[in-house]
């Protein structure tokens, strides 16, 4: 293990080392009309012209896409449901039922999650750990979020067309996901970083980029000590649903520390929209990491065009019930460095 | 890896088997004074005269009980924080709010865990997972619950005085946490069984242990099948908050498929209270399998008067949305066996 090589029994450790080899297998992904707009489309499984995708209510079509994708990694993979042993998924709606539902319909062992729009990475580091360990042949890590059920449920009705501050970003309608197993010539995930729960007091719920963009600040820093690694080991770093102010905050965050990932550094939120006026910031939701990773990150780990990446998705763990109670927004990011 | 010894490595695997001996280390526990005055009152580390816990909102106190439970079960094991690698925490809460606000104060790295009131055999299980690999030194598992949350959360405000049905639950007030190692002569986690989501088709939201009760069943046939057991070789198996009715219902459902579990079942919502008019079918919530399994359940293994408990948790995964969108309730259980 590499716990004892590394010597440091005795210190709390925040990454973990994959040694057999787990990878991703393939991946699944479908998205919005509105996020097929922009480079993603030409890379999503499906690109969806109704965004209610055949079903009566917002949290419906979620949980349909959230199936799809799922079931899109594993043809894509070339395997069954059966030949899956566990499904790793979470999602922002209350008690994840896109996830609980999906999982229903698959018929897969299923371990609930919940990390808010952090969800993607930590089910790939769950799964790839399962894999990693022998305890599952193959597991497939998933979720996704609707811009209308988070609207609904985070903020106001959309009927009632409330102005969005400058500082918002936009949920991501759209669904991931990844098949993870051992052997053939996948993309390699190496390691994990666990994230902690990092809170710098924003309380501003609209402005999700500057109170996830600590979190994410800390999981890469930390993930730079445990592996003894730099930001330009690194082809890209991609962060999570940070938009384009919690970027540069990041940004500023890592410099302060003394790690430069301003040449290498990408968000999500950044590049799943054609940035217009509506959109304020970019892209969010646990959809944002879900799509973008799964489609354009991974085809380019695929083709070798990235060799090494680092990808932390970034999550908000608040609910309406802290905010309306005064709390602020309590944020976490899990990083897995993934290797072509 | 058990995996090939069993040769099935082209089948589906639902339980997973922890060669390294991952052992729980202690635990702790918290109650509110309804709860205390059944027999588990006597082994809590904390039996609470207010329910509040000096907090000004409901949601508030279980955040701090489950802060409670986890820095006691540190504490009980001889540990600091700084000793513990990972938190596996989730409870009721929309979006998690009490584990992820207890993760931020005891910064802990956290996987943040959505399933229902089965929180807690999910916990021990990935707990056991993440030990028994060597990804973690330590990790604490951890969930809890409290009436009055559930309640104004699921169903309705309690000034408004509902009368509650015979076939309803209370929800139990109080949490549980354990620390996972390896090491000492602790309570061995020796295997754990992954749930698969099972819906029947109930959807009174009244009626928890009946929807619950098919996913229980479902999960422990399956743990019989893969650890080549019966239902006589443990001392107890230990459902999670099925309650009187649900238990009945659990009994049928094995027998059906040729198993007996009638003489050494015991569901946690069955003992957490005496049985009063006021709470029908018995406790519930992810603090009552958490409460009654870290505190009484734990001792009896420690003293080794039970010598082999196979411990089931039982969640229904639905929202007020999807019960509201006409939805069934999808429910799971997953399952750890533990040897004194």
């Amino acid at each position: 293990m590499r716990l004892n090589i590394l010597g440091y029994m005795n210190e709390r450790r925040q990454t973990i080392f994959f040694e057999n080899e787990p990878q991703i297998i393939a991946g699944g992904t479908i998205a919005g009309p509105k996020e097929c707009t922009s480079i993603i489309g030409g890379y999503v499984d499906m690109a969806l012209t109704d965004d209610m995708f055949g079903e009566s209510t917002f949290e419906k079509a979620e949980c349909s896409m959230l199936s799809y994708a799922i079931d899109r990694a594993i043809e894509n993979g070339g395997l069954t449901r059966n030949d899956i042993d566990v499904m790793l998924s979470g999602d922002l709606l209350n008690q994840i039922i896109s996830a609980s539902f999906a999982a229903r319909k698959s018929g897969i062992p299923f371990l609930g999650l919940y990390s808010a729009c952090s969800t993607m990475s930590e089910g790939i580091m769950l799964g790839a750990a399962m894999v990693n360990a022998g305890y599952a042949r193959r597991a497939v890590a998933a979720t996704g979020s609707h811009f209308a059920s988070a609207e609904r449920q985070y903020r106001y009705p959309l009927e009632q067309g409330t102005t969005r501050p400058p500082q918002s970003q936009w949920t991501v309608t759209g669904a991931g996901a990844c098949v993870i197993g051992k052997g053939g010539d996948g993309v390699k995930i190496v390691n994990a970083t666990i994230g902690k729960v990092i809170d710098y007091g924003v309380t501003d719920v609209n402005n999700m980029g500057a109170a996830m963009a600590p979190a994410c600040a800390d999981t890469l820093i930390r993930h730079f000590k445990d592996t003894s690694t730099l930001p330009e080991d690194y082809d890209l770093i991609l962060s999570g649903d940070l938009g384009a102010l919690g970027s540069r905050l990041l940004k500023d965050l890592c410099e302060e520390k003394g790690y430069d990932i301003s040449v290498n550094h990408v968000d999500c939120g950044e590049i799943v929209y054609k940035v217009i006026e509506d959109e304020f910031q970019g892209g969010s939701g646990a959809g944002c990491s879900a799509v973008v990773f799964n489609s354009y990150i991974l085809s380019k780990l695929k083709d070798k065009l990235f060799k090494r990446v680092l990808f932390a998705a970034t999550g908000a763990l608040l609910s309406t019930t802290s905010s309306g109670q005064g709390e602020s927004i309590p944020c976490i990011s899990h990083a897995v460095e993934l290797r072509s």
